[in-house]
């Protein structure tokens, strides 16, 4: 059996344990929802502060020059590329990952439908997030192509030379699954078509390699592992073999060639400027900088392999820990145990009661979330950059607690309403 | 000859003079830029810093529902719908104003689309903000429509039988020229077409009423005279005729029917709710929202009427003084004179110098902006809520000896380099 002690050895010898330094968290609070909003970086008060009251308070409108603001989108995006195998100059922080989704497989679309043959179906995964489905869904119907949802393991069959798109999302977001980037995007240009991703729940989790694996298109989010606080501004990568192919339907001056000329026609940029729109939140995205930076500040320690495999030690030890300690509750597991298959973090499934255990893990400080389905989900998610092996310890020990005591079943943990 | 005794005895009897109070402004700086960006209000650094400290940072993923996040679109679009004659729950504050032009563009063009007859023609201004016209441009082009750019007084004439949309910016960005709502709205209804209206420069800075002029869409800016910080969330307004009708195309989770219940099949919500699309930055709109309660400081003293009855006056004393004090050194009015058609804005053209003669007011502390063109134009924002008629008489003396004394043909002030 593993103990506390364990785990508390499994923390003195973590190269990463400085990192948690970088955030401020809740005395009170083991936090596994990272997920879907990251915690707050210790840097953020006195950046926002200094955005809010030097750069607009006093620099005004002469602050997109002087302090840079100009530049937020590309310098942010640089940043992020260095964390999904993107090269310098080919990311954009900007917009949210629904919009960058929209972008992205339009343009997709364009080139398919600029091809030859007649590849009018984009295929995605039914359990897929909804709103990556529901812009997929809108567009199709738009443009005249068909969205097919499958399961996962029917994917691979499917894509054929009616298949103008693969449209995925990396790390799925009610399991903790993750796809195999590489052999899918193959498989979807063997068959000719393209490979779009989503990586909502990669960019900052787990290793990715877009140029390694010759995908076509990604997205991604600012505020779940890249730490950008609520709502942080998403991210937009194309190849560059496609980036000059088409313009993307939502041309706003800020992918104009030259947006301050002010010209009548637009004239798209070249490269990835033209996947901008319009004018960015600046605090917001202000706030996305320091929580990009967290992430690499894991760079002298290992970086993403370093982070992905504490992640893998994380949610190991939170499965062994459950399946020793909480066994006979009937606790399901949705996460594949294949490392090479699991994001970053454990989905359980119960047949009944799921929603009111996460409410009373929350009510005692353990932070995870609750996802409806067939089964429901109690979806935990694991930051390397802050968690350590004793909060995995401690929020399994309030498991069991709920579980054994019956604490769930009180009438206050029972009202049904999804959360974030 | 207006003196400066004149000014301070209208400041003193300023029933808006209290305002000022509202905003933070350097003790160096005449802001005549509020058009660009509005300055900061004096509650945006306590409200942010508790946004991050406690609601980020204490109330992490809670904060959706505790803090009230969720809610911040409607929340912050009834304020807004305040200021424009629009009705509680008709307006969302969301994305930017270039993707909110694009989803009710594309809605028009479905509504003109379904109709009888060839509506194939979408007619703008040809000096409206470029980003306008490329969205359309672009829309046009993907959905088999023209877009036609006229000069502002070949537009009545212009609609027709084949017009569907007619898109224009309420107040121009150049010269300040405002158009007749009630009127083009009316002509483009008698035609057969719809009416998009951008009150980029006309929310918080004129007295507009979307249903007063049965208009059918429109967009606005959150950090122009609505002071929400730099690149500030956007907003969105339908007509109730209108909403329910289309899709509009960014159809994300935030506009579906029930966003958490994570269904497979797009559902979109009733209401302005579906121009809703992804996840909003939520810091960028917590300051939105202290800029808007800025202007709606002004309802006891008189609200949108006193505003503008102030803007009105400090152009008019601008115009005024230039023609009394600068006169012999150049200087055209591109601004129209008659109140009806003048936004709170006055351009000023010269030949040649425009872009040196705002470099070297800059450099005194007078900040107003340049606008490249034929002839270029140099262009000054006059927001009632903190400015006061001795800055503008200020504003002027700093005119006058920047062109007397030729300062502006010092070198540095030389460089051709556009500022937004």
């Amino acid at each position: 059996m593993t103990t506390l002690q364990d785990c508390r050895a499994l923390d003195a010898q973590d190269p990463l344990r400085a990192l948690r330094e970088l955030f401020t968290l809740p005395e009170d609070v083991i936090y596994l929802d990272g997920n879907s909003l990251g915690p707050l970086p210790r840097s953020v008060p006195d950046r926002i502060a200094r955005a809010v009251r030097e750069e607009w308070g006093e620099g005004l409108i002469r602050s997109w020059n002087s302090a840079g603001w100009f530049e937020l989108p590309r310098r942010l995006g640089d940043k992020i590329a260095t964390l999904i195998g993107a090269r310098s100059g080919e990311v954009v922080a900007t917009d949210s990952t629904s919009i960058n989704l929209y972008k992205v497989l339009s343009a997709a679309l364009s080139i398919a439908a600029s091809g030859e043959g007649q590849r009018r179906i984009v295929i995605s995964e039914r359990s897929n997030f909804p709103t990556d489905n529901y812009i997929a869904e809108a567009l199709c119907r738009e443009r005249g192509f068909t969205l097919h949802l499958l399961e996962a393991d029917e994917i691979p069959g499917a894509l054929d030379a009616r298949t103008a798109v693969l449209m995925l999302t990396h790390v799925n977001y009610r399991t903790g699954a993750m796809h195999d980037m590489r052999e899918l995007t193959r498989l979807a240009h063997a068959a000719g078509a393209l490979a779009v991703w989503d990586l909502a729940h990669s960019a900052g989790a787990v290793e990715v390699d877009l140029h390694g694996a010759d995908a076509d298109f990604a997205v991604g989010c600012g505020y779940k592992y890249l730490n950008g606080g609520p709502g942080a501004p998403a991210f937009v990568w194309v190849h560059p073999r496609h980036t000059d192919r088409f313009w993307q339907p939502l041309a706003g001056w800020w992918g104009h060639a030259s947006p301050f000329a002010f010209t009548h026609d637009y004239q798209p940029a070249q490269g990835i400027t033209r996947y901008m729109c319009g004018t960015q939140p600046i605090l917001s995205m202000t706030a996305l900088e320091c929580g990009i930076d967290t992430v690499l500040a894991a760079q002298p320690a290992g970086g993403m392999p370093a982070l992905r495999h504490k992640s893998l030690a994380l949610t190991d030890l939170f499965i062994a820990l459950v399946e020793e300690r909480c066994a006979g509750h009937g606790l399901g597991l949705a996460t594949p145990r294949e490392h090479a298959r699991r994001g970053s973090q454990v989905c359980l499934t119960r047949e009944t009661g799921a929603y009111a255990i996460v409410q009373a893990l929350i009510a005692r400080g353990v932070i995870g979330d609750f996802r409806a389905g067939r089964p429901d989900i109690l979806r935990f998610g694991f930051t390397p950059l802050y968690l350590r092996f004793e909060d995995v310890w401690h929020a399994v020990e309030h498991l069991r607690q709920v579980l054994e005591t019956r604490e769930w079943e009180r009438p206050e943990f029972q009202r049904q309403q999804a959360v974030t």
